[in-house]
């Protein structure tokens, strides 16, 4: 037997919706709630569909969000499964985005089936923010979609993101926070020349050396009770004609830092700057702004979604705000409490993904348990 | 009036003859040394066509050494002659090899002619060591012809390599010897992972950067009375995925030291080491000996070309051992004495390459009275 909640994820592994595809599966989740009493708005820009789906007219606003689009498959032939063809193997289902998030959606739409049936006569609203292209460029997605429900000043109080947070096992860690994440792009400029005539060059790379050897030895902050301390990575460098006999004119340089609460954007982007000046580097710089940091500290949402972990899995959760950007990032900044909370990410975006199939059942309980805490 | 340097100069040119091909320069060599009473040794390696000619059976052996194969044009379109049809413009005689060296194969022919036509009876044998690979990866041309010559113990005593040496004026610097050069290829290693998950990853930029700023400031040694210090230069250095969010897995660095007779090359090898292992790096390191640091401090050789200078000139040269490496490094350790001398550089390997006519002129009588010097 199938649970009606595998049965709808297999439905959607099985709609191939690489970014910035939908692949109908939008479609398929509107046809599932329009008879629930939701009114359901596509929102497509250019390349990217989304859906805003509302029932309701009155607040508080409960909105589950998500993403359809799944990352490639890389290598199919390494796959044990067609990844656009889920199969149940020894409890597991495999495919892409079985994890991220194919899953917890099927999850959201069986709770929401299960509550609204329930409850037909519940508190405020429920709402579905989905967009086909969180795992691309983040633009034509969730951003665009908030800016259209803040043109007409209607606002989002709890969110749930389904994004895959749990390591161990189910509900072991959600995150109630995201760090933020800023990208430079620096080029060192020197003078190219012939290694033979070192004098007439200046080389660029040994310019750049001592500087990036400081920036990744730099303590940037000790971190908070919320966030671990902010990191510096350097992600690309390149110099170089190829020739070993050239020394090049120039060097090319990308970090990147995910940042705390404790550090402002600016904050980090003047002490880049002290760092290189102090090194007497001349050099252009650009700074990409990939989203602040934020944090749901605690509130209803927190609360709610710690008690309906631990009443439906006899296990307490733990509150975390590591690991990678998500789409709550875009949600937060008007003021929503925002919560994310899915399966197990150990396959995330690898060969042979998969989700345990109970933790699909035990995710739609929660998901479930979270909606009458809120609404009821 | 074009001079008979100048015309062979402009027959060479003529010649396409971009590495490693010879275009017939080698044939029309022979086809003026035969007739002085030279036995011609065609040597082809490979791709390489190497001519070895000598007149005479007894020692001492003085060589002229050289190269028929010229760099490629660049964007022909920028020059104002047709590079493989030269011209003469103002004085100067435009195309690609003019300086370097078809120029300085002219003269070594023209006074050659006329030092054989002069004095038939000469003492010694008087020799060409020419090949066509000279600009490429010098493996099948000079190296190859000097161990043909080694394996019968047929050796040169003086060898005239006919690089352009000359800076300002023709001959005003000779190279009396060249700098070690010696190329190393390091993968540092380290662990890939996702920027969001620093403490799984170990980059090996960041791992990289403080040795590498430690190494571009290192003072290898002081140089000496004859050569300038040892120096380093990082030519190339890669890292990344291209993503902004990945930890590279390694990192490629490549670099370049022109060495002095202060150092070794297994000691430079040894400090390297060292400073790679102080930084506890995990690296692989592949090294390229590009030719030991060879000097002619003094002796017949030098001592000829100094005096031949200044009588045809009327002003001293000045030995030097700076700038690239050239063919002479093969020749110097079989015990040859080895001297570099040909016209100004400042066109060579670029758009419009050209040399002074009438320096050709004054190279040739350079080059008839060296022979005279050390022949009569
Ligand atoms: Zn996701
Ligand atoms: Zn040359």
């Amino acid at each position: 037997m199938i649970s009606r909640t595998t049965q709808l994820a297999i439905e959607l592994i099985n709609r191939r919706s690489v970014t910035p595809e939908d692949a109908g599966c939008q479609t398929m989740m509107a046809d599932i709630l329009k008879p629930l009493g939701f009114d359901i708005e596509s929102m497509v820009f250019h390349d990217t569909t989304n859906m805003w789906a509302r029932k309701g007219n009155d607040g508080p606003v409960f909105c589950f969000a998500g993403h359809t689009d799944v990352v490639p498959t890389g290598d199919v032939s390494k796959w044990k499964t067609d990844p656009f063809n889920a199969e149940i193997i020894d409890g597991y289902l495999y495919g892409r985005g079985a994890a991220d998030m194919k899953g917890s959606l099927a999850a959201m739409l069986v709770a929401t089936e299960r509550f609204v049936n329930e409850h037909p006569q519940h508190k405020g609203s429920i709402a579905f923010l989905i967009t086909s292209d969180e795992e691309g460029p983040f633009i034509n997605g969730t951003v665009k979609v908030i800016e259209t429900l803040q043109a007409r000043n209607e606002s989002i109080d709890w969110a749930l993101v389904g994004e895959p947070s749990s390591t161990h096992k189910l509900g072991d860690i959600v995150k109630n926070g995201r760090r933020g994440s800023l990208t430079a792009e620096v080029t060192v400029k020197g003078i190219q020349g012939h290694v033979a005539y070192p004098h007439l060059a200046d080389n660029p790379i040994h310019k750049a050396a001592p500087a990036l050897a400081q920036l990744a030895t730099t303590h940037w902050d000790s971190g908070n009770e919320f966030f671990p301390p902010t990191s510096f990575q350097i992600a690309n460098i390149h110099a170089g004609t190829g020739a070993p006999n050239v020394v090049p004119g120039d060097c090319y340089v990308q970090f990147n830092f995910r940042y705390s609460t404790e550090v402002s954007a600016d904050e980090l982007t003047q002490r880049v700057a002290q760092t290189l000046d102090q090194h007497q580097l001349d050099y252009d710089i650009q700074w990409t702004y990939n989203g602040s940091p934020f944090l749901t500290a605690n509130g209803e949402l927190l609360e709610a979604t710690k008690q309906a972990i631990e009443e439906v899995t006899g296990y307490a959760t733990d509150p975390q705000t590591s690991g990678g950007t998500s789409d709550g990032r875009f949600i937060a900044p008007t003021g929503a409490q925002v919560i994310e909370l899915g399966p197990v990410n150990a396959t995330i975006h690898k060969i042979n993904e998969c989700v345990k199939v109970d933790d699909l059942d035990v995710l739609t309980d929660v998901y479930q348990r979270l909606l009458e805490k809120l609404l009821c």
